[in-house]
């Protein structure tokens, strides 16, 4: 499609509330795509929409750009069901690593692309590169191959898929256009509809540590998503889940990852069990494997109590260049030379282990990055087994600061306190784990056209 | 100053609503000078202050980085009050080219540095350059000398002035977030308060021509100019005049050059004449060799008609390089080979002479760029003598398109029956010439500091 507006006078219909026609929209995605159009003018348009949103034309209009900028992925010649899950990202987030390999022992095909972390959340990438020569760059032939021998890859998004949301992510990273739930939505859409899974179960986070704390607009964000998924012809379910507080105990790339193992091999916190299964009940559901949500999550529960989950996990370990013998060993991976506990000052009971704090601590101690393609440290972190609601008594450990030098641990210990608050009288829930669950039945039917 | 804040958290600041800390702010602002924040990250910047706004604190740090990014000439050497005038811009606003003269022929030295034809505006570069030979690139000790001699420059702002505001501006120009009124402003006066007058008067257009089409808006940035003249130690005076029909009948480069030589011999459109001395009688106030604004505009109207106010220009035109030949006879200036008059189609009253529709259609005709650095053609436009109110019998003339070629005559005649309604009841008064005048007074008391 070709454009007849400029591309200032199209930044000027959005930003002053217009809805900028379908084919004009186009123009400016493929032109930015291509390297026609500044990243000044995307920023600026991207800002405009930030402020005015996208109509649900417009919003099809920049999904079908990200999707067809790239190769489209037709996995239809892979044997069963394949199914993708996607969150949007959180503090002490591991559930990719245990889920992937537990709903591909149950039959479902998972082709699941990844990210890094980026800002105050982790990236499923840098927590599976903590397993020694595990690789996480595989093509897409390759991709395939394991697909159809193992039903797993635990990989990153390759560059031929969606190179344009690559461009867009990078630059609404640059310029705080990021928290758009327009943009946010027909991002990970895209990016998904292009990996050409059957079906998708969305992870949306809800509170401080979340993408977008507020609960209603994280269910705005699930619902936008299960409607382009309807719009394009994928089955999407989502579950809003908690965090604002860290999911599990561990934060930072190989505690998560030995965390992940602990889940594989039976044991592993209730809390990150809880979404595991749930999730997995979800994809078995939608992949068609089992009957019912009950009984997906009593297969899911049974392939994670007798080894078939972990048993995959190795293969996938395997296939992929990684040391298996981690999956035994935890203490394979990386350990920070550092450790420090944490008490409890007092008696009481814990109000708050702020999730969005621990995030960005987790990062000043070298867990995460601040702009796209810096490194990390892999074995720094926190184990923080402290959970809303609990009793404490005083001196009682909370949690562990796993750090690279020590004065980093003791800014770590400071972080922690700032982080968790424990308080005299008995605490107000927390925000309940499991939130709520969007289907396409809880949206306004398809309509035809992007207008 | 430096900022602890990363350029994202002041995007984000802003964005959300917050207030950016002056030193932060700075930063960031000599940050871009400097080349070390993206144009993609100040675009998305300027957008969320067009959305956001600007507090005066905020305003302040703008205005004082772009005085500070180049030379802050100083032209206290120079004998006589320095006074300036600056335009918002509109169609057909060829008043520099006379009021320059005309203010310095009456003891008031004018240090007037202008710019380029750039959307459906002209520039006062673009007409002084029909002018044969005429140069407006002079350096600044060029600039001292002539001030000295002859009191008066009419050339481009030198690269060493407010290098920050032509990065800005060339910014919005392309990213949509021209339209902000605290970016509007803080442009404006950072270059006017780096030039080193002791005084400026403000021509801030009213109505579809005008950069900021509404009263109220265009109000609002002239209070807020001469607020930061105030908080700057600048005397500002802003008068608000019409932009809603052209202003004089000539828009187009050679054609307005000539019409304002015919005001300089003594005649000229009534309007021009009007705003003309109006704003002269403003300047000779603030620059104290008058004693009220009557006594002002009779000097103004005695020097256009006997001839002082021409002979200035011709001194002028001599020093910078042009032919003052011209200025005898101005069929020297560039000719469009092709005229083509409107007539009425009936009898009426002309209800609309439309300025924006005639600017966009002057700049297809060739007499303003798209683009900057774009060429223009300096001879093409448009002679309209209807003007809103007057009454017209059916085959009365009404404009002449001077134009390239036959079908951009026949274009320009389109766009003409497009902007010029002809009603046949009697037309609704048009906006008055002369609208509001702002004073110092006029505003809240200067407060020192920048937060």
């Amino acid at each position: 499609m070709s454009g007849t507006l400029t591309p200032y006078e199209l930044i000027r219909l959005k930003r002053d509330g217009g809805v900028v026609p379908p084919a004009e929209l186009r123009a400016l995605l493929d032109g930015y795509a291509a390297g026609r159009i500044s990243d000044a003018q995307m920023a600026a348009f991207l800002m405009a929409v930030f402020f005015r949103g996208l109509t649900p034309g417009e919003l099809a209009v920049f999904v079908e750009a990200i999707v067809e900028s790239g190769t489209v992925l037709d996995l239809s010649g892979i044997r069963g069901p394949k199914v993708d899950k996607h969150s949007t990202g959180g503090v002490g987030d591991k559930v990719s690593l245990v889920l992937a390999p537990l709903v591909a022992s149950l039959g479902v095909v998972v082709p699941m692309m990844s990210g890094r972390s980026l800002g105050h959340t982790g990236g499923t990438l840098d927590k599976l590169e903590t397993i020694p020569g595990f690789r996480t760059d595989l093509g897409i032939a390759e991709m395939r191959a394991q697909l159809e021998r193992i039903g797993c890859v635990l990989i990153g998004q390759t560059d031929e898929i969606a190179p344009l949301d690559r461009r867009l992510y990078a630059l609404r990273d640059a310029t705080a256009t990021v928290e758009s739930i327009p943009l946010i939505a027909s991002s990970i859409m895209g990016k998904k509809l292009a990996e050409g899974a059957d079906a998708l179960v969305l992870d949306v986070k809800v509170g401080n540590g979340a993408f977008l704390p507020e609960e209603a607009r994280a269910l705005e964000l699930a619902r936008t998503m299960v409607e382009i998924g309807q719009v394009r012809g994928q089955r999407v379910t989502a579950i809003t889940t908690a965090m604002d507080r860290p999911l599990g105990y561990a934060v930072g790339n190989a505690l998560e990852m030995e965390e992940a193992i602990l889940m594989l091999q039976g044991g592993g916190p209730e809390d990150l069990r809880e979404v595991v299964l749930t999730l997995a009940a979800e994809m078995l559901v939608l992949g068609g494997v089992a009957a019912d949500l009950a009984s997906a999550r009593d297969d899911a529960a049974a392939a994670l109590a007798d080894g078939r989950a972990l048993q995959r996990m190795a293969e996938i370990v395997e296939a992929q260049g990684g040391n298996p013998a981690v999956l035994e060993d935890p203490a394979l991976l990386p350990q920070a030379p550092v450790r420090r506990v944490l008490e409890a000052d007092a008696a009481g009971w814990i109000h708050e282990v702020h999730a969005g704090r621990i995030g960005l601590a987790a990062v000043r101690l070298g867990a995460g990055r601040t702009a796209l393609g810096g490194a990390i440290d892999p074995a720094v972190g926190f184990h923080i087994t402290a959970k809303p609601g609990q009793p404490v008594e005083a001196g009682e450990p909370l949690a562990t600061v796993h750090a690279r030098t020590d004065s980093d641990a003791e800014a770590g210990l400071r972080a922690l306190r700032d982080a968790i608050r424990i308080g005299e009288e008995e605490a107000p829930e927390p925000l309940p784990l499991i939130g709520l669950r969007i289907t396409a039945a809880d949206v306004a039917p398809a309509v035809s056209g992007a207008s």
